[in-house]
Formats: structure tokens, C-alpha cells, sequence
């Protein structure tokens, strides 16, 4: 074998996956494109909003000296003063410039972040169901992850966190609203995890880093607001994208940003600097950390969204499926109505309708229907999501 | 601590680099920056060419539905097949589309690469002076770096390269035209290199993949030609950057090349582009992959190199120091005139003269002189080499 054991083990775990995706190509070819409800991505079907092409076109008029050269590795210092500033208005603290270190998406900062944080053997814990590739990124700098389910209205159960931390918990990271369940978690529940984690670290004599992913931030509905993890816990980071409020995810533009409280701040946001460039990043791409710079605070029609939930959820509500209506981003953790969700995922492909099953997200029992799509889809599908209840049930 | 104990060693280790830095700021704080002469930096001087602006107006006029959003992992198939063109006629062979993956700048394609390849104490052996990071890139993966110096004209060395190979040597990274020597290995150096990777290839039963570093392949002078790595080697790895060549090194874009001739060849790819998404890099930044594939063989004015490398090395010569003059690169590797590297970049510090210890290279004994600068810069700079030297002489 050329390639690694450990990446070829890899490759044979994620090859359902790989089947799925071809499964679905497949489909398309044979019925049309048309014809097939694809659920399985979270692509933001919306377009950037307008303000995202003014932007970008003013960038480029205005090219000045050095604009596409190297820059310090952690972003432009202007690029940082804005995000910080935003950031300071947005998370209701104070957020200097230099804590913040603009990133490729929220992926190449959570990457960065662990590598700064582990060390072989060091733990994180993460609430599950939870986005597949956090397992990678830990296993990336040799750490553990610890997985603990969330509640059955995906909650987070802070007192089985609390059963998983000891003395090599290094971090907990959570991502609200969540990939896959569309959870927010609300301030009571945060203002719970963070004084739990302040106990712990006291109890244990080290300090726990709670790592906030938040690339959906701004897509809520129904009024709710997510509550700010750095005004709650001094011991935070927060890892953001403008991936998904602004519809630009294969720019890959994001930002760290480490709460000037937490403890051992300025060797933390050094070794995320150095860990930036030693991982091959080196730095965010330098023409979208201008555009985004301008950008802050904007966001693409994200109502949409809200009018897609509401389209599918209803639909399956009516249908007769067990629905828990998400609070944010856009994904359905559905509860299979089989206990094997790989079948109920069969089934529902047999309708040409494509999800992906939730054992993907540690969810087993679940599938994710990813509703950033087109309404037509979402409404076209729906017999086919009819069908497979009736013939579960008849079954 | 609460950083990882790997993260503070490195950061302690590199903390000379980052006091010469401040040392720098300090100087062009107390002189003023125009009689600071800073040679330290490896950040194209030249601006971008005409094209890449146009481009980059035309890409962003053409705006369409799904440009910002995600695209496969290894980049959009029309910038493959627009680079997999190119790379087939640059050097000489069939290069298919599918065996391109777009990547951020050449350090992003080499974390994946070796992410790709290396097991926990698999081996990589490295020429050295090399640019100081590849130590780290091994090291992210759990690989280790076997260093094997270079010959004094700064040719590699195959007999001592292939005493260090044995039976964990996954890869051998080489870098021509090479940082910080400026040397590029002639087609006889590889050929003779290839055959002997084929023979101990065979002997130990397993597949030891030549690995070509190569940022700096456009910029080469007195008509030479960077000799075509994958036309002698069957198991080659190409990884490309078109930072140095378009003066973009701030956009991180670049490739990643796979010998269709290499063993394993489908499931390397397939490895590659699974460690660009669970590296965090997720895709090389997609406007970016749009403008340089409308890019492939334009390059900044590079001439203006040449006659800055003259212009030092001629200075050098005149004033009694020992140079090997590079034959591509941007760096200028000048034999230390005192046996300690550290003493003589203090030495020209005290002239205002900015320049690396060779010591950071792996090459002690020697300084990094990158002259993409200012022709100024350079010919101002030559009364404090002189003085330098006379010191030295004199002392």
C-alpha cells in the first residue's frame, strides 16, 4: 500500500458515503435531474447578497500595492479591525483586533484551534449527533474524541458532558445552531455548560477551552437569538464562517476569535497563528478577507430558509412523520420511522428522494434532510416521502 | 499551560526568528524603512502581471450561478483540465484532469500530500539548507524528516541520499529551483536521482515517491530549464503554487500533480483530495481557481529578477565576499565570511542589513539573502556589506 494505513481506513469507512453520492449521479442520469429531490448537500442554495458583488467588484477596482501578497499570518490588520469590532457589537464584549485571526472558512479554524490546543491523547468532547468531520480534525493532532448524545430534543446533557471530562479534556465543542439537528442551544443551557466547565476546571486544576463552531449563526428563526458563548464562558473560542450567511462557501473565508479573558490567551492566539502557517494555510485568501471586511453584518435572504422549514416540516408533519421543527440552519434531523436509518435512506433513494443517514452524524435513528434547496423540490417530494411512510406502516 | 506542550516547543524554538523580526520593525522604527535594507522576506517584489488583473475583472464581470459555492473537493473540472493542459505540455507528458487537485498555495498541497502518505514514523528524507517548514509538515502527520545536505555547489548529493533511504522512506521532497540556494538540479541530477529511487524501490519492495516542490519552477535565468520531474520519475508527486510566478502568494492557490504513471495512483488521489477536506482546506478558493485557469504559462516579469540577482551578486563578488551564484529562485545563499552564521546576520543587522541565518535552513555557515526587493535596496545596501566585510578581514 502506498498511501497511508490510517487514510486508507479512512477512505473504506466513508466509502457508504461514497456510494450514496454515486448512487444519487446515477439517478440523475437515469431520471433527469429534474426528477431527483437531492437533500444530502449543505450548499446554500441562496445567491450572495448584493452587497457581496458590490464588494467584491469595489476590491478588485481598488487594487493598490501588495493587496495579493503575503500579510501577517494571522489576516490584515484592518480586515481584523473590522471583524473585531463586529464581532465586539455582535457578541456583546469587547473584542480587541489582535485576537482575532482570519481563517480558511470555519474548518481551516477549528484546525488551526486543535492544533494549538493538543497534544497526543488530549480529549474533546463533542455532543452528538455532530457534523462528521470534527472526528477527522481531533484525529488530525493524535486527540480523542469523546463523543455524549444530546438530549431527545437534542439539548445539550450538560450533566453527561460533565461525567466525560477529566484530567485531559482539553476542550468541548459545540456548534448551535447545530448541523445536523438544527438545534440553538438557549442561554439557560449555555449558562449551565459554562459554569459546569468552570467547576471542572477548577476541580481538575486546568482549564477547559470551549470551542463555539459557529458558521450558522445568522440563519435563526421565529425570533430567536444565539446566545454569546464568550459572554458566558471565559474560557472561549469562537470559530466563524462566511460560508453560509453570505452563500460563499468555496471561498473559504472565516475567523477565529478568542475571548480576551481566556486563560492563557496571548500564547493561545500565537500557536493558532503559527499553527495557520505551519498546517499549509499560511493565511485566509487575501482578496476575501477585503470583501468581508465590508461585510459585516450582511447576510443573504436567510428568511428564505425560514419559508423552506416551515414547507418541508409542515409537509411531513401532515404526512404523519415525528418532526422536532429546527431553530436554525438548514437541515431536518428527522426521526426514521425504521429503527435502521440506512434502510429508511434506501427506501426514501427508491423516490428518487436523496438524505443522508444519521448514523453519518453519530445520530443513528435519524436522517439529515438538508433543506437549502430549491421549494419545488421540497414540495415535489413529498409524495415520495408519503409512499414510504404508508408502505412502513403497511409493512 | 494551556497550549499544547508540541506547540510551545516550536514556539520557543522559533522565537529567535520572531526577536530577529521585532529586531527589523525596531530598526525601520528608529531609521526610518527606507534606510532599513530588508533582505529577509521571500514576498515577490514584482506586481502581478497585466493579465492576472484582467483576468480577475473578466472572472468577477462573469459572475454565474454556483461560482462561490462548493465544488468537488479537488477544484472545479474546467480549471483541472485547464491546468492538467498546461502541465502535460510544461512537462512533457500526459497529464489526465482527473489526476490535478487544486490546493491553497504549494504549503496547503503538500500538508495534503503527506497527509495522504505518511503513518505515524514513516520517513521523508529531505535535502537540506530546505525551507524551514517542511520540518513541520512532516511533523504534522507523525512523519519524520531524515536530512541529507547538499553538495557544495549545492547539487544533491544521490549517494547520501540513498544511504539514508530504508524501509520506512515513504518520500523524497525536492525543491528546484531551490529556497534558499537558488539551485536548480540539472536533468542528469534527476535522472541519476530516479534510477536510483527505481532501483531501491525494487530492492526494499516498496514504492518511494519523489515529491517536487516547485513554486519557483518560472523563475530560472541564463536560459535554463527546470528539468520534468514525472518524465523520470514514475512515482512523482508535482505540487505547484502560483504565488511566486504571479506575484500572488497572499491568494493561496495552487496544485497538486500525480504521476498517472505512479503506483496507486487512483487511490493517492483519492487520499489527496480526502486530506484537503479534513484538513480544513476543503477546496482551494474558488475564485481564485477561475482566475489562474484562464492563467496558465503567464508569469510576472520575471527578467527583473535576474538583473536584481546580478546586481547583488555582482556587488558581492566585487567586494571580496564567496558566491554561488543562484541559477533560479529569488535567494541568494552567500557563504558566511565568520564561521557563525547568527554572528554575521547580527554583524549586517548593525548596517541596517536584514537577512536570515542560514542556521534556519539547516544550512549553518550561510545567510538567505532574498533579493526581490528594490534594485535600490540592494544597491544601497552595498557600503554595509562592505564594512562588514572589512570588519571581519580587519578583526
Amino acid at each position: 500500500m502506498a498511501i497511508a494505513d490510517k487514510m486508507h481506513t479512512f477512505m473504506s469507512h466513508s466509502s457508504w458515503i461514497r456510494k450514496m453520492f454515486e448512487d444519487g449521479l446515477r439517478l440523475k442520469k437515469e431520471f433527469g435531474a429534474e426528477n431527483v429531490f437531492d437533500f444530502s448537500l449543505g450548499n446554500p442554495n441562496l445567491p450572495p447578497p448584493e452587497e457581496f458583488y458590490a464588494a467584491l467588484k469595489a476590491v478588485v477596482e481598488e487594487e493598490s500595492e501588495g493587496v495579493h501578497g503575503y500579510m501577517p499570518n494571522a489576516g490584515f490588520e484592518e480586515v481584523r479591525r473590522s471583524v473585531a469590532s463586529f464581532v465586539s457589537r455582535d457578541q456583546g464584549i469587547e473584542m480587541p483586533w489582535d485576537h482575532i485571526v482570519m481563517s480558511c472558512g470555519a474548518a481551516g479554524g477549528l484546525n488551526a484551534v486543535l492544533k494549538a490546543l493538543l497534544d497526543q491523547g488530549d480529549e474533546v468532547i463533542i455532543p452528538t449527533p455532530c457534523f462528521a468531520e470534527y472526528r477527522f480534525y481531533v484525529d488530525n493532532f493524535g486527540g480523542e474524541a469523546r463523543f455524549v448524545p444530546v438530549r431527545s430534543d437534542f439539548s445539550l446533557d450538560v450533566a453527561a458532558i460533565e461525567a466525560a471530562v477529566n484530567g485531559r479534556t482539553k476542550a468541548v465543542l459545540i456548534n448551535s445552531p447545530n448541523n445536523p439537528t438544527g438545534k440553538v442551544y438557549d442561554k439557560q443551557c449555555i449558562e449551565h455548560l459554562s459554569k459546569m466547565l468552570d467547576q471542572k476546571g477548577e476541580e481538575l486544576g486546568c482549564d477547559i477551552y470551549l470551542l463555539s463552531d459557529e458558521p450558522y449563526r445568522d440563519i435563526v428563526y421565529d425570533g430567536r437569538h444565539v446566545p454569546s458563548i464568550p459572554a458566558a464562558y471565559r474560557n472561549s473560542i469562537i470559530v466563524a464562517s462566511y460560508s453560509k450567511s453570505l452563500s460563499i462557501p468555496g471561498e473559504r473565508i472565516g475567523f477565529v476569535a478568542v475571548n480576551p479573558k481566556a486563560a492563557d490567551a496571548e500564547n493561545l492566539l500565537n500557536a493558532i497563528t503559527l499553527a495557520t502557517r505551519i498546517l499549509g494555510f499560511v493565511n485566509a485568501p487575501a482578496l476575501m478577507q477585503r470583501v468581508v471586511a465590508r461585510l459585516q453584518g450582511v447576510k443573504s435572504a436567510l428568511d428564505d430558509y425560514r419559508r423552506k422549514r416551515d414547507l418541508l416540516c409542515d409537509g411531513l408533519v401532515e404526512i404523519g412523520y415525528d418532526v422536532e421543527k429546527p431553530e436554525g440552519a438548514f437541515y431536518l434531523f428527522l426521526k426514521s420511522p425504521m429503527e435502521n436509518d440506512l434502510e429508511f435512506v434506501k427506501a426514501l433513494q427508491k423516490k428518487n428522494i436523496l438524505t443522508v443517514p444519521g448514523s453519518g452524524f453519530d445520530g443513528p435513528g435519524y436522517v439529515r434532510i438538508a433543506y437549502c434547496v430549491d421549494d419545488e423540490t421540497i414540495v415535489s417530494a413529498m409524495p415520495g416521502f408519503r409512499e414510504v411512510l404508508e408502505e412502513i406502516k403497511g409493512g
